[in-house]
């Protein structure tokens, strides 16, 4: 289109006015997203974070979240390159590697950065990632950023993997999977693929976000507990945002492995290092449950006391691996009118709707905490049964 | 290639033993990085991070950041959309709009993912980026996960930018830049690149990660410097990372826009809200800067005077719009000798090298601080002095 043939900038629309337009379907649709800010002294009991083992508050946690920003100051003031390692985030990669049963470990700024660090600088064009469809989109962003082909198999489909890998024309390729994943809450079957990677020359990928800390033996992810960890073709991805109750990200994986993202990943490169206050928390959350291994157990173990007490309500409900429970209700709009049902009475849940879960998945996603009380659970039975006598639920 | 045809795990090489054989064509390129953990205590000064402020130990933003942990813990929890926005963040929000000119304003977890969302909730296939030869890793990665077309214009060159606007096929459009280059320091033609945009129908987002907190008046920015702010198609994305001596980033424009966002980036939608600890960093250091808008104009003070003693000492050196300064070495191997030549005097410079700079320019980059002292001024100098009296310098 040549200039003399566009109206001027007084007569045409607005380059943005497609915003409000959007805005409009997206309301008619009933997608539309609000933040919703939360007090600090809210009385809700909270089932929609991932605070998983309630360490956000933990006295230990917070004392040395605050001596290393006494430490340290309020921001690590530059890439991990330069001058964004401090000897805390040496530290914590040390005791993050050690946990999971791996050489080394590369903290990032978030799981979301870490994600697309370490899946970026292993694949690229010529190559071949094979995902799996429920993928969290850090892993959908990643893969697409890396420009290698893509395969996307149906959840969990051992044999699918296995028939991608076996069919390629590229030499390299990347399995990339959840341990847990994020909305379902259930469990890869890693042994299993990690048969399938072997046989076929790849290398299995593994987002931890949701079982370092929470699943295997001290929290030590579902890797760990599969056998596969430190295994030379196996990479971990985790957060520090979830069991460790902080922020931040971290890759696990060999010596080689972690030298190669520093001098690889583009998201740890060009961007600034985690602050001080979030490895000094992670690195307290990490040993709190060095030191009380039963604390994973503890979220496990109430989150399948909701899975039950869902399906004996006669709920539509998926079986936890973790601390994820989803309880799902079809349309949108009877998910948001559950949520907001449960908050009445004085219970957070999250609610998923497209595009986060497929059209008519949309949901509750309750997640368990170690340090939910009797009393709370108590509560929680009582606003579920509540929820499941309303004539409308599907 | 089928399963047959391919040799046994055992036979074969190792799926990553690739890592090995790219690390030693690194070090043989004298590319090869490594993280040097810094102390608490270093005594050196420094010249390369991003704490351009050097409110990073101010006392009044480490007490805000402590406070922030105590009442709110050490992690928000969740996405923003879930449990991941306290009241703190809507405040921080509503004073990063105040203070940049603009409606309103959306805290993401770092400035990459700020960017990395503004950028593919705006255009995706079927649209057009027009991105500066210069601009930074987070918006190259932006622009080609969003799937739209990218037209790369050389450095600051508007004519380009309006060729390339003029002759395209799409409808929207995005010209998008740094206000202050990362690297070089330079300011991009704010004002000749919005009247293109505005001829052309296209949208200016203008990263002001080193802008923010230190070009224009009281800091606001270079963007509300030329008169930009709170137009309609300017979009403004900044980090919390260098002036604000936090972590985080954030997007500032109209009410419409971050509404957009909160239904769209993917970025923001699907990842851990900013911890509270950098949160209340930020915001604390944002009440400094405005109530001391001194700072950003002795930031730039201090980098002119290291600009004009290296000019003087006849060092091929660039002009500071803000806290940058660059000085040229050439050669990879020529960057780091001098680099290690100032770090043994005490004095810790960023040194760059491809593929941050383009081959052949590795540079020193040189960043001062709005705390610098006489005393340390006059160390730079001594420092520089020397490293210009070597005969190897180029
Ligand atoms: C599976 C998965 N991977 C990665 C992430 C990103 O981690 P972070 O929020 O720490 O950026 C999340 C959640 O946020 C997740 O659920
Ligand atoms: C121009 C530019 N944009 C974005 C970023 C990313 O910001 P952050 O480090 O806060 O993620 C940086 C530096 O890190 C930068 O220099």
């Amino acid at each position: 289109m040549s200039t003399d043939d566009r109206p001027s900038y007084e007569t045409q629309h607005h380059p943005l006015s497609w915003l409000a337009l959007r805005a409009d379907q997206r309301r008619a649709a009933g997608l539309r997203r609000t933040l919703v800010p939360r007090a600090a002294d809210s009385a809700l009991i909270d089932l929609a974070g991932n605070d998983y083992l309630g360490l956000t508050r933990h006295p230990e946690v917070v004392a040395a979240t605050i001596e290393a920003v006494r430490r340290w100051g309020t921001g690590s003031t530059g890439s991990r390159l330069v001058t964004g390692t401090t000897e805390l985030h040496a530290e914590l990669e040390a005791e993050l590697a050690a946990h999971a049963g791996t050489e080394a470990a590369l903290v990032f700024s978030s799981g979301y950065l870490a994600n697309l660090g370490v899946i970026t600088a292993l694949a690229g064009r010529g190559d071949l990632i094979v995902s799996d469809s429920l993928n969290h989109a850090s892993l959908i962003d990643a893969a697409r950023l890396s420009r290698a082909r893509i395969a996307i198999t149906p959840h969990s489909d051992v044999d699918a993997v296995a028939a991608a890998l076996a069919g390629r024309a590229e030499e390299r390729a990347l399995v990339v999977v959840e341990s847990l994943f994020s909305v379902d809450g259930d469990t890869a079957p890693l042994r299993e693929l990690h048969e399938a990677c072997r046989a076929h020359g790849a290398v299995l990928v593994v987002d931890e976000a949701h079982g370092f800390g929470v699943a295997g033996p001290e929290g030590r992810g579902a890797v760990f507990e599969a056998g596969l960890a430190g295994e030379p073709d196996v990479v971990v991805a985790a957060t520090l945002s979830k069991a460790l109750a902080s922020q931040g990200g971290a890759v696990l994986g060999s010596a080689e492995l972690i030298a190669h993202l520093v001098d690889a990943a583009r998201s740890m490169i060009f961007d600034t290092g985690l602050a001080p206050a979030a490895a000094g928390a992670a690195l307290a959350a990490l040993r709190v449950i060095r030191r009380d291994p039963g604390l994973p157990e503890t979220v496990r173990k109430r989150s399948w006391e909701i899975y039950e007490l869902a399906l004996e309500l006669g709920l539509q409900v998926t079986a936890p691996s973790g601390a994820v429970t989803s309880i799902i209700m079809g349309a949108p709009e009877a998910a948001v009118a559950a949520r907001d049902f449960c908050l009445e009475r004085g219970l957070h849940v999250g609610c998923f709707r497209p595009p986060s879960v497929p059209d008519g998945k949309s949901r509750l996603r309750v997640t368990a905490r170690a340090d939910l009380s009797d009393f709370e659970a108590e509560q929680i039975r009582s606003v579920l049964s509540d929820l499941a006598a309303i004539p409308t639920q599907v």
